[in-house]
Formats: C-alpha cells, sequence, structure tokens
C-alpha cells in the first residue's frame, strides 16, 4: 500500500511520519482501514460491532510506539470513529492519534474522533494528537474528538492535543477520572484563523488519594475566529489540581475562558489561572528592530508561544 | 424613635452603626422604613409604586455618607425591597448598605435587597454591604442580594460585600456595566458554617474604552457549608480585568469556582487566578508553639485571611 503525496504530507503534519512506521499501525482513510498491523505486545484490531479499532497494548509493554492517524482527503466525508486503547498494567507507551483533512471541494468534510483510553495500573502512556487541515476547496473542515481517560491506581499520562491550522470548527471533549495515586499532564495548543471557531471542553475527575492532574492550555485567536474554553477540575479526594490557561487575541479574535475548580474535599488543591492579551508591545519592537518585519516579528512570537 | 438592645447589636453589625446618624439615613425593620433623613446634599425618599426608596445624592456632594441598613427581628417575614442610588456628577460619598436577620422563632426570615445604583460622569462611590444573621430560632436566615451598578464616564466604584456570618443561604447577584474610562474595585468576604449555602453571581461588562475592574473574592468554608463563585468579566473595549478568588476549606465543607474571562476586543487584557486549600499546616502549628489552641489559631488565621 503506498500513499500518494497530500497523504504523506497530511501524515507529516499530524503524526511526523515520513513514512509508514514499522511498528503496530492503524491508517485510516476517508472512513475505511487503509493500513494495520500488529506487533509482538501491540494489539490493534477491527471492531466488530461499530467502525473503529480496538488496540490492545500487553502488560509490561516498555518503549514501544502505535501510531493510528486517520486522514481525509475527499470533501463530503462525514467519519465517525470509536477507538479503545487499553494500555496493560505496568506498561510504558506512547499513542500517537490525529487527524488531518485535505478538502478538495466544496462539501463539508468532518471526522468525529471518539475515544476511550483506560491505563492500567502502574501503567505509563504519552498520547500525542495533532489536528490539521487544509485543501483548496471552501468546504469546511470539522474535527470533533472525544476522548475519555480511565487511569486506574498509580498510572500516568501525558497527553499533548494540538490544532495547528485550518480547522473550521471544533469541539473537543476531553473527560479524565483519575483513582488513586494517578498523575495526569494535558498540554492543549490551539490556533483559529479565519471564521474559525474552537470550543474546549474538559473535566477531570479527581476521585482518588493522592491524584493529581495539570492543564496547560495556550491558544491564539486570529483574523475572525472564537475560542471557548471551559476546564473543569473536581476533587473528591486528598489530590491536587491545576489548570493554566494563556492566550493571545489578535485583529478581531474573541476567546472565552472558564475555568472551573471544584473542591468536595477539605484536603483538596485546587489551583487555576488565565491570562488573556495581545501580544506585548515590547517584544514585538524588538523583534523588527533586529530587521524582522511586523508579521516575520508575530509569527516567531507565536511560534514560540505555542510551542 | 428608639431601637431595642437586638437591633441596636444588629446595627453594630452590619453598618458599625453605635448609635443613628446624624446625616441621611434610611432604617428599614421588618418591611417598613421606620427612621428617614434626607441631608441638605442627600435626598432620601420613599417610591411610590413598590417597596424602596430613592436616594439622591446632588452633584459635587463630598465627603458625605448615607445609611440604609435593614433589619429583620421577627420570624416569617419575606421583605422584597428595591432601593435606587443616584450618585450625581463629580460627588465622592460613602453608602453603608446591609441586612441583620435576627431569626428567633421557627419560620423563613428573607431579605431581597434589589439595588440600582447609578454613578454618574466622574463621581466615586464607596459602597459597604454587610449581611449577618443570628437568633435562637431554627427558622431559616435567608439574603438575596440583587446589585446593578451602572458607572457612567471617568467614574469610580469601590464596593465591600460582606457576609459576616449566621446567613443559612443566599444567592448574591452583582452586574457592573462600565463606561469610558471607570474603574471598579469589588471586594467580596464570605464566611459559611453548619449547612449553608451561598451562591455568588457577579457579571461585570468592560464597554468603555480605558475601563478597568479588579475583583478579589476571599472565603471560607466550614462544616457541611457550600459555596459556589461565578464572576464573569467581559470585555468589548481596549480595558483591563483581572479576578482573583481565594477560597479555604475546613471540615467538610465545598466550593466552586468558576471565574469566566471573555475577551471581545483585541486590546482587552483580563486575567484571574484562583485558589482552593485548606489552612496552611505550618501556619497553625507556628500559632500552636505560641501557646494558641488549634481552635483558636484556626480563628486567628481566618480572621486575617477574612480581613
Amino acid at each position: 500500500m503506498k500513499l500518494n503525496a497530500i497523504e504523506n504530507e497530511l501524515l507529516k503534519n499530524i503524526a511526523d511520519l515520513h513514512k509508514i512506521p514499522s511498528g503496530a499501525v492503524n491508517i485510516r482513510k476517508n472512513g475505511e482501514g487503509i493500513i494495520r498491523h500488529s506487533s509482538a505486545n501491540i494489539e490493534v484490531r477491527p471492531k466488530t460491532d461499530k467502525p473503529g479499532i480496538d488496540v490492545i497494548i500487553a502488560p509490561g509493554t516498555k518503549n514501544e510506539a502505535v501510531h493510528i492517524p486517520v486522514l481525509i482527503t475527499m470533501s463530503g466525508v462525514v467519519d465517525v470513529v470509536y477507538n479503545t486503547i487499553i494500555i496493560g498494567e505496568g506498561a510504558d507507551v506512547t499513542v500517537v492519534a490525529g487527524c488531518g483533512i485535505h478538502n478538495p471541494g466544496s462539501k463539508k468534510s468532518q471526522h468525529d474522533g471518539i475515544h476511550e483510553i483506560i491505563v492500567k495500573k502502574g501503567a505509563k502512556m504519552r498520547y500525542l494528537e495533532k489536528h490539521y487541515g487544509e485543501g483548496e476547496g471552501s468546504g469546511e473542515r470539522v474535527l470533533n474528538p472525544q476522548t475519555l481517560v480511565m487511569m486506574e491506581q498509580d498510572s500516568m499520562a501525558e497527553m499533548e492535543l494540538v490544532q495547528i491550522k485550518g480547522v473550521d470548527s471544533t469541539v473537543r471533549d476531553t473527560k479524565a477520572k483519575l483513582a488513586e495515586g494517578a498523575s495526569l499532564i494535558i498540554t492543549e495548543r490551539l490556533l483559529t484563523h479565519q471564521n474559525q471557531e474552537a470550543v474546549s471542553d474538559m473535566t477531570i475527575e479527581l476521585n482518588g488519594r493522592g491524584s493529581n492532574a495539570k492543564v496547560v492550555s495556550r491558544s491564539v485567536a486570529k483574523d475572525n475566529s472564537k475560542q471557548v474554553f471551559r476546564p473543569i477540575v473536581i476533587a473528591r479526594a486528598s489530590s491536587k489540581g491545576h489548570v493554566e490557561c494563556d492566550s493571545i487575541i489578535m485583529d478581531q479574535g474573541k476567546i472565552s475562558s472558564t475555568p472551573a475548580i471544584t473542591a468536595e474535599h477539605p484536603d483538596a488543591q485546587l489551583t487555576h489561572e488565565a491570562a488573556i492579551g495581545r501580544i506585548a508591545e515590547e517584544q514585538l519592537l524588538k523583534l523588527m528592530t533586529l530587521g524582522l518585519s511586523e508579521e516575520e516579528a508575530e509569527d516567531v512570537i507565536l511560534r514560540g508561544f505555542l510551542q
């Protein structure tokens, strides 16, 4: 199975893949699995009751990765997929998801990825999900990821959720439930431009003693784009939670940020902070005195901010 | 007109008054105005269409105060009152509101104070509102203040909203709309204990260029009490807004904090921060080594925190 130039370009953008990886992999294109491999420790198998796959990672699997990117290259595709990922006890793995849409036509193309992830006792997961849209057509590029992460005792997860650019509309819904001693870090980075709209809902439940979660969200709204952030952290046990939202608005961009922290246990420690503003004038001027144009200077600053 | 011992005690708690003040005043008791005076610059007159008063402060009035406390000393009173306060152009005055309920019986006693305040061009207002409940009866003590502040060009307001203790249920709704150059500081301090519930909604609209608002909220939830904070700041112009919520939970207290900041203008600068946690152990131990009991040490820390 060979991919064409557009498909390779999408794969590079969303999964940093320059070729089809050798290990466990599932590549889905326009609503169908086109490439699927399991490895010795990571089983990738299609679901029998609905579209999507089960990824079963054997207990104790270390330093392996599984890639499950989704490509959409046609106009008018609406693809809904259900994936279940089970990280076995004591495993330490990387999951690379993500979706790239190249919409060449005038009809909407949409991907709704519904993920359920179970991180078993003592397991460690790194999760990367990049979203990207492009295409010469006027058709909308829509991505609505739903992710539920169940974290068992003493498990760890680091999730990096990135919307690079070109996504016209997104409603992101991320939920995590943490048992005793579980630890979660979510980093979200979002760029919207033109008339794009992005909504990010996050609900993190600190249910177990000693659990802790940190959410860092950085976003940029350019042109006429709009963003809404609603991260929620609920502490039901002696636990720690921190939410941080930093946003830059440019042009006529609009951003609304509503982190909610709820302490239902006297030993819960919850904090959040948020800031919305424009690029600092001094920073811009400093770069411009070095010879950059205003646009180049902005670009450097935004890249740094979203790094 | 003389007040009895209970009434004097309530007045002292909610308005720091040891006697009936000499200037402009309106004291409302159990649903009726019992004492009313105007001064040369401050007119206090009953509304003709509904319960409540109009307080009209002449333009340019300086260093004067008006006291409009409300007392409820009976069980089973539900008192709804509409007050309009107009601070004339260039005036600089203090408004002392507040409500004290002494509920001796088993029926609910409730006061809903609905305030509309207009701070005219260039005027300055200091506003104090304290809420307090007591009484040997089992009847609930309920206080639901609604306050709308319209701030004209270059006006200033400093509002101190305090719930001392003894209020079983409160839903506080504070709204402010700021025109060009207007400046608002709101300080809220709330203590709940036993099974008390408190909800505080705040909506601040930064509509004018150069307007700015700061909200500082400090609260303590003891025993089984519950608190919900929902401050919202919306910036529609080049303006600044900052929201800060600090909370201490003790025993089985629960606190939820959801500040929302919405930037609808590229030159808006909005920030918020919140923290919920228990009293720092070191602070407690330090005071206890000085000879205080645990209870006394807690009391000292809470007083400092709510100062």
